[in-house]
């Protein structure tokens, strides 16, 4: 069962179940424990795998995630026989989840489906408002303020020398086993003139899979150069420097959001997942 | 002194003070004592004048609003005197009001300005989400979840005989001596397929002036039209029959917002202002 997500991150202690902590996957499996009526006394509590594993306080238009939900469940769902099962399912997780969570759509999912291991990359947008006539309050909670002005172009340009296939160590938050090696196939930055962005700095990063708390590292050093705390080459010098104590510090979470996971076409999923699993720790993470 | 700001009206009882409860008024004139060191000892408290008194609920981005501050309280303003007064101010304010108020702009008031006097029209809009696919958790607070489908243009067809002079009783809740007849010059009902609210059921109702909650009773009507519940001509009816029992019920405060208050040119502000107040009643608001 594929589901395809949203979530406001601000009051979660980010994706991943933890001991009395407030989490997306924690929220999610009890809805879906309470709507297939799973539990203690019943089948076991289905387990959400998901594409990208934000942390504390990221947010998420565009996340997907599957369980393993066996087909009896789906059959004794009542009230399911005149419509199409996946849309029922959600419309039962609307009737039980909280409002900083909303299930767009409940799928079956392809033969070979993996919402971690068969993503081809993951891209985030993060938003910045530099002038006070920017400030929206209804917008605060996921585009951040950000005092001084910065220089997009500047910004944009010094951070063109990451993309490509390298070792983010110096942009990532070390975690024994795993690999820094990523490929980011676009850092933008952009000041849109027009949409739902108009005005604000915009940043779009996408990669194959993220390090921990990488996206926010690349963006805290872009906002470094923008305000002219560093120099233009600063981010291709610490990049290959391969040390974290260079980097300018991670940014705060609010401004980010996953917009978008995609995926190959169905025929290509199990054998894009087999590849991506033989290369990967378990404990990596996919996240922003 | 004029100023332009902005709210989150999710966690204030409205605009107005009320005794014991959480109002922008109140957290504003709060801060604006702070700001200028008024208070028990000193100056007397500082009192807004607004251009629209906002019901609990909601939210605004064009809000204006006037208060008059003895200019030997500018004249003590530490650090002023490189910068321009009202930035300055702006600036003081920010640090000390809450995160759901932003001021965006204090500058001198033109002579004769006065924010609900001097005003020509007040803007507001109302932002409904009604497919599934359109709920973003990371706007729940500002555009209302619809379940069933809305027929955009049916709705736009059907409000517009109430565009113009009228006797708006049937969507006023009623207060004593103040009248119910307003200019409303714009009531459009629209679905935009690009820009902030692509997608969404988007309404702009604007009037010299309104009763209260009547931007929330013509959204209940249009949404009753708009799924089917009431005919094409039962706007007009309701409006020509001058009962509230015969309207639709008022719709949530969540999805409206305060875009704009406009403002004739400063040779025109006073006379504008002895004109209007002339004709109202003082205890009448001019909310949405």
């Amino acid at each position: 069962m594929r589901l395809d997500l949203a979530y406001d991150g601000t009051h979660f202690a980010g994706w991943a179940t933890q001991p009395r902590l407030r989490t997306v996957q924690g929220v999610l499996e009890d809805a879906l424990a309470t709507v297939l009526r799973t539990g203690p006394l019943g089948l076991p509590r289905p387990r959400l795998t998901v594409a990208g594993r934000t942390d504390a306080g990221v947010h998420a238009r565009g996340q997907v995630a599957h369980v393993d939900v066996p087909r009896e469940l789906w059959e004794v769902l009542p009230g399911r026989s005149d419509r199409e099962p996946g849309v029922a399912l959600a419309d039962r997780l609307a009737g039980v989840l909280p409002p900083d969570v909303v299930v767009h759509r409940t799928a079956e999912a392809p033969a070979g489906f993996d919402a971690r291991f068969s993503a081809m990359h993951r891209r985030y947008v993060y938003r910045v408002a530099d002038r006070p006539a920017l400030r929206d309050p209804l917008r605060r909670d996921w585009v951040l303020w950000h005092r001084r002005p910065l220089d997009v172009e500047a910004m944009h340009r010094a951070l063109q020398p990451l993309v490509g296939l390298h070792d983010f160590a110096a942009f990532c938050k070390p975690r024994e086993g795993a690999t820094t090696i990523r490929e980011l196939t676009r850092l933008s930055w952009e000041r849109p003139d027009e949409g739902p962005d108009a005005g604000l700095a915009v940043a779009t990063v996408q990669a194959d899979a993220f390090c921990h708390s990488m996206v926010r590292a690349l963006v805290g050093m872009s906002l470094a150069v923008g305000e002219g705390r560093r120099d233009a080459d600063a981010p291709a010098q610490v990049l290959a420097g391969r040390s974290r104590s260079a980097a300018a510090g991670v940014v705060a979470a609010r401004g980010l959001v996953l917009e978008h996971v995609a995926y190959p076409e169905d025929d290509e999923l199990a054998a894009r997942a087999e590849r991506v699993r033989a290369r990967r720790d378990p404990d990596e993470v996919d996240a922003g």
